[in-house]
């Protein structure tokens, strides 16, 4: 592909960038990687797979938790957290190890440093102590975001929390105050809350996840409730500072929270500061998201990939969009870039999931939308657990499956089967093309598709 | 549909026989149903759900144990076993109600007793006090089957258990011996152990599952050693006896096992004894099981269906009979019954999953089978459970998706999937229609699509 240093030029070892380098170096093309900081970017190192690991090593708790309310358990069980966090830092170590051979044997060229553009096809690695230029024929963007702060306050890691910092802990404190309450945060909190840690949750909207329907903010709001968590919605936040050595939150009515920690779970803000994206005549937008064309390009040359061009901030569909602009720098598709049900779920003891667009994107594309809805409580499984509490509910429009979500214990193993089912179309009234094992969960996905479908108003979702 | 008292008797009230009433009487048909003992059948009183909602009520103990081993859990959790039963049999007693109250409600005629056949359209109700004669167009046996045991070997409940009887024993035995390693002994010997049982596991075959790819049973065998279980295999039992109120099995060599209770899990045998069949004019083959036709039909106008025709023992199989002899009773449709892929499913601390054929059916029926295959343990959740044992297995001919089969922590969540994948008759190499949920233990099954293929040979299955 002419005379550049290198075909592709990835920079950022994230989900993104390590996916794209690894098909592009597949499909032959002379690919290089640069990353400054852990191969497997916030996902492995500080982000879905750390708190799913503490999660996943801590799921006895809540169904202890939850036969010790019924008398069935008792007594207490000690958990050593430092314990578990290094055997989380070691199964890290281990997967971005593994990350690095895997991208070395499919040949692929690994820098150490920060890649800066120092021209339309030229990028500036900026390494400990050496200084490399590379000139490429195809660059990828992909070097993803950093938490978000409020002005004027630098989270110190243990008074002030960033979600990276926090997965750092190795005590954990008695009380927390989580600011903002979507899906980070309540994983988080979830998790802290499990070794005994007291929370305030504060969110600025006046419910839980505003984006979903209003019924799974408030199935999620009434467990948190339930467990004794103090939730503060529809409060805006005059500040967050460090009093004495905790941490003190300052509602705008002026009303104070006081905690051991605070954690910040404010949103996310593009990496591009040191990337000099001017330099290859990149424009920018917003906070500094990467804009990006149907095509995923910044330039003729250049591709945003991932949580740098603002479109979706998480790891899967970044993985998804590197993979198509692989395809598309290598020629392979000339289509632009489509991806249609991304699912998004947040792990805990009541879980929450959906696969396809909410209510609300519906009806904004002018369809007729319909609701079919099932209680996990008919499920066997579902009270086994003594978590009894949540639903599946699916989304019609013209007869055809457009999205599937649900809340309760558990319901973020019914994602594939529910992703299956609304790329597939299926018609409402048409069995599935299986027969289920039973017991099993899986049985509510049944139970919704048969439910009567009630038609959906704009002023419901 | 004629003179007769109804247009449908139903003889037994399992998962096939209330399914079949529901479905008949929601469609029109003037439906009896005729059951002596408790409505659900074994599956709701004695079989899957008891066991299901007590390994689901226990389901964090083997986690903790996980974590203990890790020595991040510490200490012990006491359980309060008679406790955990009384809230089993309040959860049933509820279902059974509530199975009622539906049935009743669908306007389906309920008769307590058995139903005898006194006739080709005659059925005779011997209740406890009554006896009544009625007249039917269709008739659909669902009588299901029973416990088998050894000849001259009455299990008491209590020194000698049936899969039913040890379902309601309020303490936990010290001993257990299981005979025979299927799906039954493999999920109760699980669940005693949970709660500090020492189990000897007995199977006459050489391998546990000997039905299943040989990896499979190796799997499970290595699992239960290492947690302790004494396992005999290859042996062949000479009695099972009660001597000074233990249990004594004696093998065919003369060795011999003691313990406080025997679980005898050596198949099922039809509960025919009472049906006088012959009456109707119905063959019965082998131990007893009604001999059914390519329509489940016994005669002109007596269907089997679920155990009691022998085909498949399994509750999901029988619902599914049910539901088209229903069907074909209206004449609603002509084409013989079909059933492509029951799944079948081993609940635990490691489970077991298939749907589709195993790789000896397929190599039975003259294709070339190639087999793909990926660890569980390159899966982030896999590791954070502790449990990282197991594997995902895919069978493919001509490059279609035949069977999907894995063992370790948590597989049975992977089954309606699985099941969507081999319905859609998947190609080998194309992208899953979907975007995945990371982290996930689905993602194995992705791992699986895109593993190589190895060709699949008699002698190594």
């Amino acid at each position: 592909m002419g005379g550049a240093d290198f075909d592709l030029i990835v920079l950022g070892g994230g989900p993104a960038g390590s996916n794209a380098a690894l098909h592009a170096a597949g499909i032959g093309m002379k690919t290089a990687l640069v990353e400054p900081g852990f191969l497997g970017g916030t996902c492995l190192n500080a982000g879905c797979v750390p708190t799913k690991y503490l999660l996943g090593a801590s799921a006895c708790l809540p169904l202890l938790r939850a036969q010790r309310r019924y008398k069935v358990a008792q007594g207490e069980t000690p958990f050593d957290f430092a314990a578990l966090q290094a055997r989380k830092e070691r199964y890290i170590r281990g997967a971005r190890k593994a990350l690095q051979k895997k991208l070395e044997q499919a040949g692929v060229t690994l820098f150490k440093g920060r890649g800066v553009f120092s021209g339309p096809q030229l990028v500036t690695i900026r390494g400990s102590s050496l200084e490399t230029k590379l000139t490429f024929f195809k660059c990828l963007v992909a070097i993803g975001s950093i938490p978000a702060s409020f002005p004027d306050l630098k989270p110190d890691g243990a008074t002030v929390c960033s979600p990276a910092s926090i997965l750092n802990l190795l005590d954990v404190p008695k009380s927390l105050i989580i600011v903002g309450a979507g899906a980070i945060g309540l994983e988080l909190g979830e998790l802290l809350h499990r070794f005994g840690c007291n929370i305030d949750l504060t969110e600025a909207s006046s419910r839980l996840l505003p984006r979903e329907d209003p019924e799974v903010g408030a199935a999620l709001y009434s467990h948190y409730a339930r467990q004794g968590w103090n939730i503060h919605r529809g409060r805006r936040i005059r500040s967050v500072k460090t009093v004495d050595g905790r941490s003190v939150l300052t509602f705008a009515d002026g009303e104070t929270l006081t905690a051991e920690t605070s954690l910040l779970c404010i949103g996310r803000r593009p990496a591009t500061a040191a990337l000099t994206p001017e330099a290859a005549g990149l424009a920018v937008k917003d906070a500094g998201w990467l804009d990006s064309d149907a095509y995923l390009r910044c330039s003729e040359h250049v591709y945003a990939v991932g949580d740098i061009n603002g479109r979706m901030l998480i790891a899967n569909a970044a993985e998804h969009q590197a993979r198509y602009a692989v395809e598309h720098a290598a020629g392979a598709t000339r289509d632009p870039y489509r991806c249609d049900a991304v699912p998004s779920c947040i792990y805990g003891g009541m879980e929450f999931m959906r696969v396809g667009p909410t209510a609300k994107e519906l009806l904004g594309e002018g369809e007729r939308v319909f609701l079919s809805k099932a209680p996990l409580a008919a499920s066997p499984v579902a009270q086994s657990s003594g978590c009894i509490r949540g639903f599946v509910k699916m989304l019609w429009t013209n007869d055809s499956l457009r999205s599937v979500y649900a809340v309760g214990h558990d319901v973020s193993h019914l994602l594939t089967a529910a992703s299956l089912l609304v790329s597939g179309q299926m018609k409402k009234n048409v069995p599935l093309p299986l027969i289920r094992a039973y017991p099993a969960l899986d049985e509510v996905l049944e139970s919704a598709i048969a439910a009567p479908l009630q038609s959906v108003e704009d002023d419901a979702c």
